[in-house]
């Protein structure tokens, strides 16, 4: 895989996971970032925290998504920070800007969210949601992935006390991969989607 | 539910199940919309063609995703026509259009399309595979959803035969509900969604 | 579906769910009952807790295995008690006794158990894991069904902090249904199996 | 993990997978195991044949089972051959009968069966249940392992034209693994378990 810059010219979310520099930083696979993506109802020019950034393969297509608004990547991995920053240059996006450090220290000063992806927490989730918290906008939505079940009831729990509306997805999916003539399904690991909302929803 | 105009904001895909009209026809959840969508990869002027459409979900969501381009909805149905036409008012979508009739006798005569969905084939899945390959433009996508065993098997052996590059997706989706004070996971039927791309792809 | 006595000559667990009485209790579906038996590791002898018996259907299972060992029903619900008896007499088993009331405080005075099932446990999880785990025979295992979240991340944390080894499975199945000429999957809902092991196990 | 001799006290199905010499064979993992093993509603005294038997061990629990009944397993690769004698010689076991040979050709000659378990194929599926059908008696029962569709597909469809009474699972299970302080979910790979019953069941 080169690493010239990619045109892909498609405005729906799912660019395939082999567009992206990975090195050993894990990723968000393309069918879970098309979830996650849905679940945050993004819109043009908002603001949004993407916590633990990994390869930044959900920043860059959040930035895709909410241009001219802006990804904060936050993310305390050197080498993650630079695959976030190859990867926004890969497909030409100026509005990924990396903030090097640890949530929720690493959050403060940063503007306040319309929308917060949460993807790596080590182990600060309560204070990372906390943070968001304090300066997510009105009608804003926390997206939660979580792999671990202590992740997934934590944010569950802190969600209902602090009033969010919440929903949840456990997602289980598997690839079809050839086996010589045949075709077997390759599973990927479980993965629980956590939907945040605050309760000022225009909808309800 | 109110008949009234929906005002739904977000580009990206995943309109909430409630916010459509159903009644007695099935309809393609949220979830598995999104991701259908996403194996699309829509973009902006393409003619799409929803074949066997249902409640007009999925045709919603692409044509909001194509315009000025324009979703093609294929239904039997007389009662699913009449849904699919009020989920596109209620949208507010003017490049939607109903085609009553039985594919594949049904796509006769209708403009090549860039892309095509397959939800329902009343038993006539290879017909309708063989009209769409016939017409499908260069670099066109093709995505089935399927329930059964037999039209999963039927899919992949006619992408594979024809030349079609195939990937697909089993999907196994579980919502979270509240009982009592906890909460329990409700499963969703298993989906397949395959994906059937000719070799042509500016990507590879 | 008749009450008589049926004959069901096989040992290996796996009795069909229309083989039991239901009422309106739930009932541990065959799979599921399956999977938890086997991870119980029933021997000849045993005396077993069936804590949350519901329909019995669990229950009727091992006490196949364990005779002339007993099981011992704990049951709040009179209508599922008397359920768990009419199961018990149709397989022709005397080793089931029921238990009439809400544990932990029913499990009082009962005889030390080799295993312990706890397939619901009106919100008394922790207190009814600490009476298991007082009178638990040495080598002893306690199975846990959760469908909720909660329960399941209650047990885990439970588990290690009482220094068990501690297995887990999430299940996900999904039986095969005639859909016309086709055949679809019809998704069971995702159910927990937890495994807590006392740590003076003769195989390791 | 030592070859001596492992005494597993358990009348229930579902050894450990790590119980079994495995080298480069693939293995039915325990749970699916103990699935099928419940689907085949095993007998004292029964003929089980056991298909593509890979380590053996769905042919070591068989046997356990149905003693003083016999498991033929037939095995086309040598190495998997010898595993299968290992195993069975681990767990004390002299009714294992290993036939190194492909099927369908190696299955004649074979005593009739009560139960088949077909776990691979080699291409040769519609013979090997032709063959099966030959001589399986009266209430006999087929038990399939499939990972691939098309397996799946062509065991479905044989299974009805021969009027079979069919029944098929799609398992998805999880384990569960411990990372850092947390747990996550590591997915096993989709199977699915086909049940093939002739409909002279005692039962119905």
């Amino acid at each position: 895989m080169a690493m010239n810059r990619i045109d892909w010219p498609y405005p729906t979310p799912g660019i395939p996971d082999h567009y992206f520099s990975r090195g050993q930083v894990p990723m968000t696979k393309e069918e879970i970032r098309v979830l996650t993506l849905a679940k945050a109802r993004l819109g043009s020019g908002m603001i949004v925290y993407d916590i633990g950034s990994g390869t930044g393969s959900l920043a860059v297509e959040a930035a895709r998504l909410v241009a001219p608004g802006e990804v904060l990547a936050v993310e305390v991995n050197p080498e993650a920070c630079a695959l976030v920053r190859e990867n926004a240059r890969r497909f030409g996006l100026k509005n990924v800007r990396v903030i090097t450090g640890m949530a929720p220290a690493a959050l403060e000063g940063l503007p306040p969210p319309d929308r917060a992806f949460i993807g790596g927490s080590g182990g600060h989730l309560e204070g990372i949601l906390a943070a968001c918290h304090q300066t997510l906008r009105p009608g804003g939505i926390i997206v939660l992935n979580a792999i671990t079940v202590e992740t997934l009831g934590t944010a569950l729990a802190w969600g209902y006390r602090r009033g969010y509306q919440v929903e949840a997805l456990a997602v289980n999916l598997a690839r079809l991969e050839p086996a010589g003539r045949y075709h077997i399904w390759r599973a990927l690991n479980p993965v629980y989607i956590v939907q945040l909302m605050t309760q000022r929803r225009h909808d309800e």
